[in-house]
């Protein structure tokens, strides 16, 4: 088997450790693996295949020889360098959203879309999609095979890891403080995120849609390769550390019986039907932590529209959300093209 | 002015002490309040009028001579007491959705249906609507005016004090025993309700739907008197003390501009709007925590459909959605009929 040669970017991140423990565990071929990430970070060792590797300050020079780049620290280190590392011969896996409206850049769920992959072709980098959007397409892939569907609304319930390991602290230092009758300060969020909602993430466009909002629903268009799929969000982050949810209420063109739906969905790849209440058990974020599948249920019909049906998934964002789509985008690389 | 012998049936719950307290606030003509408990809350004062009034153990034989009574203090005391208490000539505003589904007793939001008031004559029994059928009626009843809608689909994200003050106190404890790093244990709610959603807001039905979801369509389209008014909802828990929001997708006949449909609801008793994203203004529950106002914001076209509109609203589940809308039945009750 061809081993290869694997720069992360970002190692440290909460993405970057996920990536990093995904490739060992899912024993992706690695000869080499260099670790990158920020000054504050140089001097950090991870564990990986046994052994323990340093983290790197990042450098051009670095990327020389390797095969696969994964970029997992944000959107200006993958302006300033993914191009310029793809140039150079090394395929790029971008999770930082940068190239999301980019058509040049294939964005790939492998379940749903491989073959878009051929795309890379043009740049060499490939652009994992937003987590929001990748829970969605699954679920409507899922039921496409069976029927036509016309229309998704959304919202969504996403937690403060979206926002990296700032996220976390704050929501933490935040319940603390809260919890201990002390004021409460913010500087990742503009607002409170402990105890609260915000229907904010990213920043607001012109057409009163947050940036994510937009890319959820755009993403989920390009992803599904149907441009009629009338796609609506509302995205509020919520006081989780992990996970995301999604109410989901989609119109079918032809109407699915429910049994139908649960088999459509139990036989889809990445797909696990949680759906039993009578014994109360339904997705829920803290049960979709450390997992891969995108969890169903609460499935049932909308009788306010001809084929309504009404969904509950949860789905853990680092994961299937971002690092394991990322690592089972670079698994199809090596098997179909490398 | 004529005053009125009151009395509240589980004064010390979280709704309870909203209507002792806005009794007073709102300056409504008492002329004695009678405070009842069970009896582990028998002893306790609460403040009223600059008057400290104990605790009573309930008794039918209290509500002699009584007015009005405010019952809020669960459906099993309110099956037990409100037929009883009304039969004998005392009007009893219900709080705990109990007669939710008796068509021969009124179910009043004072801004949207007053003259429904009249129904009483048949039990002396009012119905206060739940919190989350208050909160999507005032936002659909003020756009009617303006055109038909056809449909609404509403995901929610109600808060623990839904569940009363053991509510509150297992989000407290258990938030603590995570940040703790210890283990969490859950009495009130079947799962963690810390840092996690809860899909469930009351039982199952056989449909797949939960007892409150089933409640917010029906006494949604009661209160609306629109028996064309399509619904569906999602009721989720999340780690919230105070305040419930509603993600609001909603189909109108005419399309209306966002300007129109801005000042449809700045105009509507009842409903404030905060809806300035360059300013980072949208509603949040930390913000409608002890207001009366339903607060809309996030209002934006929605292209998925014709005449489709998203919309975000924050709410205080104990005070407009609860305590609030009880004692403005009260004070409507006193100003048309008693």
């Amino acid at each position: 088997m061809s081993m290869y040669n694997v720069v992360i970017v970002g190692a440290t991140g909460v993405v970057g450790r996920q990536v990093v423990e995904l490739l060992d565990t899912r024993n992706f071929p690695v000869s080499n693996l260099i670790l990158f990430a920020s000054e504050q970070s140089v001097g950090e060792f991870l564990e990986f295949n046994d052994d323990s590797l340093p983290v790197q300050l990042l450098d051009s020079d670095g990327f020389k020889g390797a095969d696969i780049a994964f970029f997992c620290a944000g959107a200006a280190i993958s302006e300033q360098y993914c191009s310029k590392v793809a140039a150079a011969g090394v395929i790029c896996i971008d999770t930082s959203g940068f190239f999301s409206a980019d058509d040049s850049v294939p964005m790939v769920v492998p379940e749903i879309n491989p073959d878009s992959l051929q795309g890379i072709k043009a740049k060499r980098i490939i652009a994992n999609p937003g987590c929001a959007s990748i829970q969605l397409s699954l679920l409507v892939q899922a039921l496409r095979s069976a029927t036509k569907i016309h229309r998704v609304v959304v919202s969504s319930y996403q937690s403060v890891s979206d926002a990296g390991q700032k996220g976390i602290d704050e929501l933490r230092t935040q319940s603390g403080e809260l919890l201990n009758g002390r004021p409460s300060k913010n500087k990742v969020y503009p607002y409170q995120v402990a105890y609260n909602c915000l229907p904010q993430v990213g920043g607001f466009l012109s057409d009163g849609y947050t940036v994510e909002e937009r890319k959820l629903i755009c993403e989920t268009q390009q992803i599904l390769g149907g441009d009629l799929l009338a796609v609506t969000a509302t995205m509020v982050t919520v006081p989780l550390f992990y996970g995301s949810c999604q109410s989901v209420n989609i119109e079918t063109e032809t109407e699915l019986s429910i049994e139908k739906v649960r088999e459509l969905l139990s036989s889809f790849a990445g797909i696990a039907v949680v759906d039993d209440v009578d014994n109360l058990e339904y997705p829920m974020p803290v049960d979709a932590v450390d997992q891969d599948e995108l969890f169903v249920g609460r499935i049932r019909p909308d009788a306010s529209v001809a084929g309504g049906l009404n969904v509950w998934t949860a789905l853990d964002n680092l994961r299937k959300g971002c690092a394991t789509n990322a690592v089972q985008i670079a698994e199809l690389l090596i098997k179909v093209y490398l």
